[in-house]
């Protein structure tokens, strides 16, 4: 009896792992059809999946996205639903949370998000992303969380214990390897083992063991010539292999291509495929799914066992005890004042101050000044487009916005400078504008302004920022750059806020005095930039990828076509472990700027950096201790960065790579001692040979600074027997 | 703070009362701004209000209906939303469940439908109806119980019980004296105090005095000048004055007429409502809502006491408390096989044998018989049509699926005989079969048959038992009388089920050998006709209201057009309480069949018909014993009924009354003694001078028998001082 299985089950289920709860999944499953248990396992409507009626079992309701619950969406079309209780709060994009730096606003960020995805009723938020920023042409970046697998690892962590304390299932994504969105549906990716296991594999890593996660989404690519939603390598080998994940595998939207390799490969819940040819207006074209009539005639005729059946309902079973089922899970709530303050706080700490020659920043608010907000991106709502991730707002507040409530006392004027065309999920109309005309006003408009802020970059549409597709050009489109170059020589005070989720070309950089990485900021946007461009908020944000001064530099683009975006069949990751700023430093190509690079409005003196010891056992720990002191005339937060590196190693490596870091924030005039710690196992390599962590003895080289590019203290030390 | 407020309540919340709860309400109330609180008093949906998101108040979700829980429907126009997961068990229509007169049923099936509810995630489940049948034309008799305030009293209350221990709100409808569908939305209706407090709101005083439901539906229609969504008689007066109700008034879909009214009346939300000419793809026409815009202005200016708006909220937050927010509530289940089996159980108690000459019924299955099933109605979907009311099932057995699975001994033809009409909701296409073809096909068919079962009545289709207006006529439409007769002509071993919700004239029946009354009954309807045809299941039921001769016979038709359906803007219930039975008795008119008739496929004796006094005080009990023996073949049951006149009286008096009843289920041979008690206080009338229930001392008839037509024993008893 239905009520009697699910009865009795009064306290909490928050616990990540009950007796009680197994005892109970056991039992469920023993009254469970082959029919029922295979309907769990795959799609009803595009955002939901079966439960069983007649025991009460619930259905599963996911939500895109990172950033903000998703609007409704229709039941079987990708129209929205035109509900009216869907307005949310939109949160930075994650690119924004990992330049923060700040694993506390993490946490923050995912209880916020949670509690809106459980408000909406939603059991899973299908977020976050942490694939690894490979190319800044990716037209996904703007949803992780940079290039770098040791930041990503910090941030994903707290981002999914947030989100689950509400009883909701953060759905870590996308494992693994989707780097690039072109090409995303079929193209085979080879790449090391080293790669995978030191680069690309990580964040996901830390989010099963650490973050403890419950769901995790499958990519659209394949990996080594099986589809990653269902690769027997990296799924049962690795996934629910090594790591022993005990939730549940969610496809993307589309990304199953094979029944027996499902069934046997680990895929527990199939979404958004269109199977067959079948269109979406064919009735119950769910059961063409490759998990729903062929995977049922396989397990009743015995070609897979239904014991393989039995395990994808045990974890679908078990995320539902930890979300619909758990008792006492909060009720949520949307659009509060803490969420959108949260919004506000993580957007402040994230924007990352480039440029700000002759302190064009901060820009005083007391004075009558002239200001003339120039560019598309100053009005534009950037929670519309860039695919899954769009939001529906309660309210999003513009750069121009927040930029006039901010300077009641300026003049600000806004000329709109360059127009980018209608946004269209899929394609971009023609602007209806004279570029000619528009960039004359802007001419005008800037020339006895005290102040120009141009806020340009991408803008979410196809190719600029946007799932789906990557970008095509490194540099600034719809003819900013030849703006900016214009307008500077109208008036050279001009500074440029960069609203993208990724590095742009920056000739045009040498022309301007202030730049600005804005990213895309959510509901909170110009409030956040007014308060940093005001220095209501000193900024602190570091960059969690490295802008290169030419596409070229990159380490995807250096090999070539079959190293980026492959040859329509296959990619071969031929930068290996280098990626991002272990590229640049590596291969000594200066970047325009650096991994973990961000200017203050203050200054900081870092001193008195010292390590614990200089030899270390297997398994010791290293600490670094540093005197930091706010030298400069207002309070500010600096990033303290340790890299570690191996000069003569048998093995290739990168010169240096993440560690460890900490955020402190210091009033004026303040000073704090800090210690970072690392443990001698985070040096390991992954040994293509052995396929396993090696440790290798002898010198490393500990690298202090406040950016990747900026080390002020290096630290020789020893790997090996101690002598005491 | 949100969770703050939601938190800590980690108790169950079902109690009636909790002082914790009306705390925290408090302080919810408090939290709330003046545009929040009216937000939560009237839709944001066809069917769900709204909550407060910054708060984790939930959204209040409803659905139809009192048979099962309504298809998903679009967010803002009537059309069906093409979900998937919406297709539930069709329970029987609220008539069959009153001629069962079994009150552990009426709770198995609120349990039963009040769990689809709540798996389907409805906070409300807008039924029971308890309007009392006062004309065989009212098109919505199907949803209710009956013609007896007493039987639906007693069948109301384990009904709301049975649902609400789901988590799940009943709401009672339609309060009040919406007796007929004709002109409902405007009609004023004037009563008698009597006829008020004897025949019309008994069953919804029990709904909140013993049932203590939770909500109630307002009827569409005035009473005595006032729409009674906002009339203060009976809002203020009764509902929330007299009978202390604390749960929430929602208005029937679109019953809201005035903002001032609705404010101080007693209104708590409003729903439905297409207000100021604004068509619906008006963009936020909810804000013209009277309990939207108007009303927040009106608290605004001081025109209505903000305590008013707050006696609302307070109302719907201890609504949400005893549902949405209720920790530790059931998760629900559809389809279960229990729910399928109550739905068989009651069907097969509702169905109420009229007649049986030369035992037609039980239909042997063991025999190589032929049978001829003749009728639309053997194969039409009942489910379908009817108003809102309408459910989407996951089956529907027909009646003549019912006969072909339990026959399978048999030769089962079937032929439709005559032909309706499509159905869609709110007119009726032309049939596109020839009447004459049909009729011939049957005859043909019908020749040669050992049975003949004709399956005809009504249809759900507008006009012919269904929301939005009344029946056109007493008699069978579409031909059906003239078939049958001509059917009898070639075979005279004919029986006829008639499914229908009400009533219809009979004058084939002499010439038919059998007749039973079949219902709307859902889901497992078929089987259970099949169960009482072929007698497994021996039919118990009896009938909730009376089958006159002719139309002119009924009470509300007697006094012309001002006593049905009114004049166009009044209507007088001229037969004040002299509804039904009591009309026939009193007014000698002798019905085609009574009110409490049914057969058996046995025979019962009634025995030893006795009173514990003949003399008795005003807090006295009248006990009435006697034996029961089932003295014929087969297991069965029989249900007793004692009604209680008052021969001479100050007072009009119905002849007699219906004031206890009892089911008895007895094996072949077995008998059994029953009690069946009846308060003195019950014996109360309403009195028109004081306003106030009175008990008549005196000389009193006690009436016992198995049917209001069939009294086997009159008791005198006396009212009064008492001779010890």
């Amino acid at each position: 009896m239905v009520g009697g299985l699910l009865a009795g089950l009064t306290t909490s289920l928050f616990a990540q792992e009950s007796k009680e709860v197994e005892k109970k999944i056991d039992e469920i499953i023993k009254e469970l059809t082959i029919d029922e248990k295979v309907a769990m396992c795959h799609a009803q409507s595009k955002f939901s999946s079966k439960g069983v009626p007649r025991l009460g079992i619930p259905e599963l309701w996911m939500s895109d996205g990172p950033h903000g619950v998703r609007a409704e969406i229709n039941w079987d079309n990708w129209g929205y639903a035109d509900w009216t209780n869907d307005s949310i709060t939109a949160f930075p994009a994650l690119t924004a949370l990992a330049a923060t730096f700040n694993e506390d606003l993490s946490y923050e960020y995912g209880v916020a998000v949670g509690e809106e995805a459980r408000y909406r009723k939603k059991d899973v938020l299908l977020g976050p992303g942490v694939n690894i920023y490979r190319t800044p042409l990716n037209g996904r970046n703007f949803e992780y969380m940079g290039e770098d697998p040791y930041l990503a690892s910090q941030l994903v962590v707290p981002y999914i214990k947030g989100v689950q304390s509400n009883g909701v299932a953060a759905c870590v994504k996308h494992f693994v390897a989707n780097n690039q969105e072109h090409w995303r549906d079929h193209i085979n990716v080879e790449l090391s083992d080293r790669a995978l296991h030191e680069i690309y594999l990580p964040a996901f890593k830390a989010a099963v063991e650490e973050g403890e996660v419950w769901s995790m989404m499958s990519a659209y690519n394949q990996v080594r010539g099986q589809y990653c939603s269902h690769n027997e390598f990296l799924v049962n080998g690795i996934l629910k292999g090594d790591w022993a994940f005990d939730g549940a595998l969610i496809t993307d939207w589309g990304a199953a291509h094979d029944t027996k390799q499902s069934a046997e490969y680990g895929l527990d819940i199939e979404m958004g495929t269109g199977t067959n040819g079948l269109t979406y207006s064919e009735k119950n074209h769910y059961e063409n799914y490759y998990l729903a009539g062929a995977f049922k005639e396989m397990v009743k005729n015995g070609e897979v066992s239904e014991d393989v059946l039995d395990d994808k309902v045990r974890r679908i079973l078990r995320l539902m005890f930890r979300t619909s089922l758990a008792e006492g899970r909060p009720w949520g709530s949307v659009n509060t004042d803490a969420h959108h303050d949260v919004a506000r706080r993580v957007a402040g700490e994230g924007i990352v101050l480039l440029k700000n020659e002759d302190n064009i920043f901060p820009v005083e608010a007391s004075k009558k000044t002239k200001i003339a907000v120039i560019g598309e991106n100053a009005t534009r709502m950037m929670t519309i487009g860039g695919g899954s991730s769009e939001l529906k707002v309660e309210y999003e507040i513009s750069p121009l916005q927040g930029i006039q409530e901010r300077f009641q006392n300026a003049e600000v004027v806004h000329s709109m400078g360059y127009a980018s065309g209608a946004a269209q999920y899929g394609r971009v109309l023609p602007s209806p504008y004279n570029a000619d005309s528009l960039k004359n006003a802007a001419l005008e408009a800037v020339k006895d302004a005290d102040i120009v802020l141009f806020f340009g970059g991408l803008n979410k549409n196809h190719n600029q920022d946007c799932e789906g597709d990557d970008r095509v050009a490194y540099d600034l489109p719809f003819g900013q750059e030849d703006l900016i170059n214009a307008i500077a020589e109208v008036n050279e005070n001009i500074a440029v806020v960069l609203i993208s989720g990724n590095a742009v070309e920056m000739d045009w950089e040498k022309n301007v005095k202030g730049v600005m990485q804005g990213w895309y900021l959510g509901s909170e946007g110009g409030h956040a930039l007014a308060d940093v461009i005001s220095g209501d908020v000193n900024p602190s944000g570091k960059l969690p990828f490295t802008f290169p001064k030419k596409l070229e530099d990159n380490s995807a683009h250096h090999y070539g076509e079959i190293s980026y975006p492959g040859d329509g069949t296959n990619q071969e990751y031929k930068d290996g472990i280098l990626v991002g700023y272990r590229w640049h430093d590596t291969k000594k190509i200066a970047p325009k700027y650096a991994f973990g690079y961000g200017l203050s409005y203050t200054s900081f003196e870092i001193d008195n950096i010292n390590s614990n010891e200089k030899v270390f056992a297997a398994n010791d720990q290293i600490n670094i201790t540093c005197d930091v002191k706010n030298t400069g005339a207002v309070d500010g937060a600096e990033v303290l960065q340790v890299y570690v590196g191996k000069p003569k190693s048998k093995v290739d490596r990168a010169l240096k790579e993440l560690k460890a870091y900490k955020k402190v924030h210091l009033a004026k005039g303040a000073s704090q001692q800090i210690e970072m710690s690392i443990n001698i196992d985070d040096l390991k390599y992954y040994s293509e040979e052995d396929k396993e962590w090696k440790l290798e003895e002898g010198q490393y080289m500990v690298y202090v600074g406040n950016s990747s590019d900026n080390i002020i203290k290096k630290i020789k030390i020893t790997v090996g027997q101690k002598v005491n």
